[in-house]
């Protein structure tokens, strides 16, 4: 397998998802950080050579590359037991992978950055409005979670998978967007199971 | 394989991608309707006994349920050739997938839904804050569609794959939402090709 590279912005979840699959699989990424406050990848060199969507992550492969970060995480852990064998279970995986772009990240990663990086004071109209909806729907979010570990160690199967994987990147960084985990016990139990496996990075490595 | 049960709402393009990957597959899909606009989908009993997400669609096999429209589509189709056999193509179809999750859908879907279901003098302030945002991020997902259509007769590959056809569903009924397709000749000559397709059948079928 080539050497890969990871167009990324270390601090972001989507892109500690794709290093935190890479280091269950031991692969080594080549990374290359964006400043994302600084628009480094909204200039023309980037939407015409690495993502005409003007985001990161985008994991290079070769010549190839290849956007949105469950996407990633999917393309290194093809055949490996990160992916269940079951068809069911696999589909089941991508269920969760899409509800993560779709129900969670959007709300828990949103009110993250916007706290932690542009700053509650400099919110525009639209984002102070946006805020108690996204916060609201964070907590749904969470709230589905732990209902679902209620019954079991981990989101698909039996095993940790790329559903697990996906999933831990926000949610373990909730609190923050000022997600309170303390109502949450099965989430919290799930996410010291997660961090305890051997091969687990931190989003800081 | 055991007769699927589709839970679903028929005018959705989230419900017509499963009828239209089952219909390419030749699979008979057994189909539930449930009133969203009156709330079928909150139910206690629906919450519980099909998706604690309280949303359709969601494709059942026998006791498995499996919410998220882009995971039934997967399910559907594994092992067959609206998958690609090649890693790489394999993982880009699925980041067509996520990306239409992510910035197709909740602008085109969403805009459709407001004009053609809620209704424009219905809207509440935040919507109708959020619908010039989400007009214009439509806009640039159909630009995006389109440039990336400059270059191929389909999304992935050189075939016809679940990207094309998760991407066909809210791609076909924009103009329902009031996005134009006529700026766009690329994304309107690739319509005409999925629906001259043998196999194809509409969203009103």
């Amino acid at each position: 397998m080539p050497a890969f590279i990871l167009h990324e912005y270390a601090a972001s979840g989507n892109c500690y998802k794709i290093r935190l699959t890479a280091a269950h699989l031991g692969i080594a990424l080549d990374r290359r950080e964006y400043d994302i406050m600084a628009g480094a990848t909204r200039t023309p060199a980037f939407l015409e050579g690495v993502n005409a969507n003007g985001r990161i992550p985008v994991l290079q492969s070769g010549d190839d590359y290849l956007p949105e970060s469950n996407a990633a995480c999917v393309f290194l852990a093809d055949g490996s037991p990160l992916i269940p064998r079951d068809r069911f279970d696999r589909a089941d995986m991508l269920r969760w992978m899409f509800w993560e772009q779709y129900h969670h990240e959007p709300n828990i990663a949103t009110v993250r950055f916007w706290k932690g990086w542009v700053g509650l004071d400099r919110l525009d109209d639209l984002q102070r409005a946006l805020l108690p909806v996204k916060q609201a729907a964070g907590e749904a979010a969470l709230a589905l979670m732990d209902e679902h570990l209620d019954r079991r160690d981990w989101f698909v199967a039996d095993a940790l998978s790329l559903a697990d994987i996906v999933l831990y990147a926000y949610t373990h960084v909730a609190e923050e967007g000022g997600f309170a985990l303390e109502p949450y016990p099965n989430i919290r139990a799930w996410l010291a199971r997660v961090a305890a496996l051997p091969g687990h990075v931190p989003i800081t490595a």
